[in-house]
């Protein structure tokens, strides 16, 4: 897939006066209007939510509204920029959910790191929003926000970073797995990247049932004999390795059957000489891939990058788009793995009738994934009980 | 002024999913468009963003963004029925700032009352907006709110409530006072309500040169003699009633040329009858005047209400739109009175024209008023030394 040229004018020009713009969502030309949308009119529905709080879902955007949050400290590749800086990214955020979902939301960047401060925080402002994006928050700081997040509010809260990535790489190993006529059960996969993709990712591997997952931080394979690893890594020793290998990459990626590249370093053909025949090879860094698409195709059954100009795309907006409008459909209280998993089986049924090596996944562009990301997720939310909602 | 009926039904249904919805000010349409509101294209506005933060205001909107903030406490005349049920109104003002300013907002309501919580979550929440409109808090705690935000952000912050109505009020009592050939300064104002608008309301009249102003709370007229004062009270009582009157509102209204009404109080036609001949009556109480307009006409040369089926509507409305967005114009730092006087002028001025006893003010709708204003607001602020940016 080719792509017009996007000069850094278009970018910035693209970006004048930001991204966003909040409308009426129905006009006020006379004094009607006025007497209906303000006062006094709107004296009666804030009564009746006064006396009864569930019409809120009813008469208020609130509840179906995504906050999308970030403290600025991992935004993209770019690292802790802070939270103006951080700024576009939640607002291209925004428009995706949109664009996708047809789901409200707005950027709320914190101009705190401490995990507490932003908890305390949101739980403040609960009343004004109906779900939580997390965005761009640094690890392993961001497993401790998403956890005491979840424990806070009542409401779906998702670390996009995290889960939005993990559904779709599970969903493009799904792909990939059909179109070689594998199980994708029996592969043995090796992670690059202990952060917040590489965790969520080998967390939802393990719960789809691929029995071997190797996953490697900076110091090499995370394995129990390790003294130096934090308390999610020390948690990942024990859900990954199966083979208790050690050592590095080449190391772990001697047979392996699936390589998913999410850190930024590189990653030599040779090495990937040395794995299965015919392997899957996901190298996920943007904007550098740990390996050239063209240099993996070489050794590799299936590649994939998060580049749009390459085949075999590997974006989050297949996911949360579809993942937050299923959840508050349900009017669900949280995120399930069931939900995530049911996530990934929708991205892959979209494609399922056009999968091929360069076409494991739908096209981010492809408008039916977020409705059938969405119905999934709705459904699963029912079957595990943290439906509130019958869905819309 | 009459106007259509507007049943239960027309406003519930006026409600339903609430009344706010964001939008993509660029259309996503093909890869293109992805590439440059998300990745990889936003990364460059990020880090120009990271290396310049004065970047921010140009490309996000966050700089031009208002936050409606509430808690809930002092809702219309409904009290304290916290922040879930004071959504529709923060949501209606939102619909106001945008159909008359063009400007952007988001309600946020908080689940806290306590004044330095709520001061604590907008400094931490800054990078998100560029303003802050404060509504229905409840008095004297909004006095206190509002004086911490301003100390703590360096950005507009207006509790409308006091002062949206203060300069609405002005600007009637200047078009009144001008239909009457009457000067402004020379006449005796009598505010009955020592609440959030009762308090602005006596500070602006005396900021603009009204020499004798009387105000009243719940037990009477504020004097120094009252121990029963609290801060904010006591510092009304050296401002106003240089007569030193002491009693209720029949002592404070004999003789008096204007009566202001912004408590939820009463007042029969006898007690105007004792004011001197011709007076001006602002019965502000809403959705119930202290007098009815009729009542108020057999004694009264000018009457005005806050409700819309009567002329003469005093509505904040006039007000907020413009005054934000002048100030973000500006890049306003604060607030200032002076910017407050000329929003008051700016509203008179447009009606100029055309000013007569059932028209002493524009009406609510009136499109030419907010960038009236805006322009008077802009230029307050930049002669005050508070503008930051070139009027845009």
């Amino acid at each position: 897939m080719s792509q017009a040229q996007v000069s850094d004018e278009d970018i910035f020009t693209g970006h004048e006066r930001g991204k966003l713009s909040v409308a009426a969502t129905r006009p006020i030309s006379q004094a009607r209007d006025l007497s209906i949308a303000y006062t006094p009119g709107v004296a009666k529905v804030s009564r009746a939510i006064a006396d009864d709080a569930a019409l809120a879902a009813r008469y208020t955007w609130a509840d179906r509204l995504v906050a999308v949050v970030s403290d600025g400290t991992a935004v993209l590749g770019l690292g802790n920029i802070g939270a103006k800086a951080s700024l576009p990214v939640m607002e291209g955020k925004s428009v995706l959910f949109k664009t996708f979902a047809g789901l409200d939301s707005i950027p709320l960047v914190l101009d705190t790191t401490d995990v507490d401060e932003i908890v305390e925080t949101l739980v403040r402002l609960r009343p004004s929003f109906g779900a939580v994006n997390l965005e761009d928050v640094s690890a392993p700081r961001c497993f401790e926000l998403e956890a005491k997040l979840i424990e806070a509010l009542d409401c779906p809260v998702m670390h996009d970073d995290q889960h939005g990535t993990a559904i779709v790489v599970l969903a493009a190993l799904r792909g990939a797995s059909r179109v070689l006529d594998r199980e994708v059960g029996d592969q043995r996969v090796v992670i690059s990247g202990a952060g917040a993709a590489g965790v969520a990712c080998a967390r939802i591997l393990r719960a789809a049932g691929v029995g071997d997952v190797t996953v490697l931080d900076s110091k090499g394979i995370v394995h129990s004999g390790r003294e130096d690893l934090n308390p999610v890594k020390a948690e990942l020793a024990k859900l990954t390795n199966a083979q208790e290998l050690r050592g590095d990459l080449a190391e772990a990626l001697k047979g392996a059957d699936v390589f998913v590249g999410l850190s930024s370093s590189t990653v030599d053909g040779d090495l990937l000489a040395t794995m299965a025949p015919d392997p899957i090879v996901f190298a996920l860094s943007n904007p550098d891939p740990e390996v050239h698409p063209d240099v993996a195709a070489s050794y590799a059954a299936v590649v994939a990058t998060g580049r749009s100009d390459f085949p075999n795309q590997i974006n989050n907006v297949l996911a949360f788009p579809g993942v937050f409008k299923g959840a508050l459909d349900a009017g669900a209280t949280a995120i399930t793995e069931n939900m995530k998993l049911a996530a990934a089986d929708a991205i892959v049924s979209v494609a399922a009738d056009s999968l091929a090596v360069d076409r494991i996944v739908p096209s981010p562009l492809d408008e039916r994934v977020a409705p059938e990301v969405a119905d999934a997720v709705a459904k699963a939310a029912e079957s595990d009980g943290v439906a509130t909602a019958v869905a819309r």
